[in-house]
């Protein structure tokens, strides 16, 4: 029997089991305990986690003892420029945030300028188009209130002085046959994409390197990333440095209520550059979980784990949780119109992107000293 | 039936062929018009070419066509640090000193410090390790003569930031199953190894992008690293830089007669940093050319193109060719003595040596200026 979903870095398809992914490749799900412990640790607990969007782990656990030891964690993160920023996007890099300012932790945010270029065949997306969507994606994350003490942002080929070296040690340990297995690569794949998991590799362990002793680090992802580091977990030990915990966030839904909004198609996605127009079309087009007709409606009431609408402020657009849970209750009980439900989302997410981009706008001659140069 | 030799950069097996290689590779020997033409251009020509050890070319007429039309090309060599540098390592790097005086070019080397790291399985040849031998490599190519101000070393994991941004460029467009064909690699292989050809190939067209227009370049190299430009010369036409033009040379042969003498083996080749004790007795393990029995010598003479001893005045120890067709004479008339000839290649090669390491001794506090660092 085929593979009912498949997942890794390169393509997502069919319906995700997030239980079933958890299951197949050893993450363990979140469970109250931790859930409380991070809480007690970090004074407060995230939408996301509460709402079990970031709902498994690695070595969560270790990392929390660890802390409570005093031996604080730093935070990587990441993103592979190939457009504007989506929506989706800002899931790892919110947490992230919440996760700096309620740990202390230092933040690593590794922007790889190879990657897309490497993996995609669009003849448009140069290494130079690309620096360009760095620059933006850098800025749109600085806007969201990192702290420019803490936080250090690089690109993999301005920084490769630091990064390469690092990369071979992990290569070197790496075969063809594990990335072909991982990755679903043949033998037409280039040698450049082959590499790349290597620099992916690299920032789990960067500040050991750095400091000349082991210090944990926290890897925020959605669950497609994780190929890369079910790669690398084991390299990282051979070289003498700790093994990443990683806290997995599953996918923001597509408009159709599939498993992944795609970041590559204008149409399926809201970016953080959309006008308000852009939006309300887009959000229009978004499945809701009522019923074909207002009778059955009435009768039944909607489904909000269906209706995308109520997943986008689930995931992202309604942090208050009382707020939400009315969202939610007037989609069960069918009592909100579709327009009416559409409209609210619509604002909401025109709000967050115009406030958004007016902090983007005043950090614009403050992205340099972010900016990790070797 | 099996290939009688095999060459590449990582493997060379059999008695190789050299007209054969390059009939295969679609190399052009160097004839009596392009030698004639290098020696009008440049003024003087290099024993190693009058001699046929350097034997081959690719573009190499282009290049003199460009050269007279006052587009001058630069030269770029190289080493991969794996111990101490051999006599015979010193066979390009005399070639390129020749061709910096004759045609006032500057000379790119590349010393890539994780080709060796990624393709040997000893474990001492750690990166640190090889970043000491880089060091030694590069004081040992200075001391040859280079000009300062027309000479620039770089070592790959240092200069990374500039490489490796075009290293991806290149890669986008090889393939697994290319450098499986090429190089013999398998499944097994690591990536690192695999992504290598990328940053090899880099230097061949990097002062094109420096300067923004296309710069003709010469590699004098050995054969066994032809593989790579094999794999590379179409990508870089792609990316719109001229291909390098190439001047190929034979191995300096083993002590048994066989075709290359190897790096890696102490007992099997002679190192820059040999003492005058050891260098005496690796010369009196070579094959000389001499008949078994000194009746048979009277009779039918010595073969001076199987001896060993005089193949090493030729290669490197008697640029002279009066003196060298005295040494080739009186082996083929059996006038010397095994041990005679013996004493003398020793001796030359002592004396050789003792003023290297006495140029590369003053040169010490010298080292940083070559190198280029981004």
């Amino acid at each position: 029997m085929a593979e009912e979903f498949h997942v890794d870095a390169y393509k997502v398809e069919g319906k995700v089991d997030y239980d079933k992914f958890a299951e197949r490749f050893g993450l363990t799900l979140l469970d109250g305990k931790t859930r409380a412990r991070l809480e007690k640790l970090g004074g407060s607990l995230h939408f996301m986690i509460k709402r079990n969007i970031f709902y498994a782990q690695r070595e969560l656990g270790w990392m929390l003892d660890e802390y409570e030891k005093g031996n604080r964690f730093y935070i990587y993160t990441g993103i592979a420029p190939s457009g504007s920023m989506t929506v989706g996007h800002l899931i790892p890099f919110l947490m992230t945030l919440w996760l700096q300012k309620a740990f202390g932790a230092e933040v690593y945010i590794q922007i790889p300028d190879e990657e897309k270029f490497l993996a995609k065949k669009d003849p448009a997306l140069t290494l130079e188009r690309i620096h360009e969507l760095a620059y933006d994606d850098a800025l749109n994350i600085i806007a969201l209130g990192f702290d420019p003490k803490k936080t250090k942002i690089f690109f993999d080929t301005e920084y490769a002085s630091v990064l390469y070296k690092q990369a071979v040690r992990v290569a070197k340990h790496i075969t063809f046959s594990t990335v072909k297995d991982a990755m679903g690569f043949t033998n037409e794949d280039n040698i450049g994409k082959i590499f790349y998991t290597s620099m992916q590799a690299v920032p789990a362990f960067l500040k050991s390197v750095e400091e000349g002793h082991n210090v944990p680090c926290l890897i925020p992802l959605a669950i497609d990333q994780d190929v890369h580091f079910r790669v690398a977990r084991d390299v990282i030990t051979k070289l003498g440095y700790y093994k990443p915990a990683i806290l997995y966030a599953k996918f923001l839904p597509a408009f159709d209520g599939t498993s992944k909004a795609s970041a590559s198609d204008p149409t399926k996605t809201i970016y953080l550059s959309d006008s308000h127009e852009e939006v309300r079309k887009k959000v229009n087009k978004m499945l809701t979980g009522q019923q074909d007709t207002a009778e059955l409606q009435k009768k039944y009431g909607g489904d909000p784990e269906k209706c995308v609408v109520c997943q986008y402020f689930k995931y992202l657009f309604e942090p208050d949780d009382k707020k939400l849970e009315a969202i939610f209750k007037a989609e069960r009980d069918g009592t909100v119109l579709a327009g009416e439900h559409k409209k609210a989302l619509a604002d909401a997410i025109n709000k967050y992107l115009d406030e958004h981009r007016k902090k983007k706008e005043a950090l614009k001659g403050k992205l340099d000293s972010f900016i990790l140069r070797a």
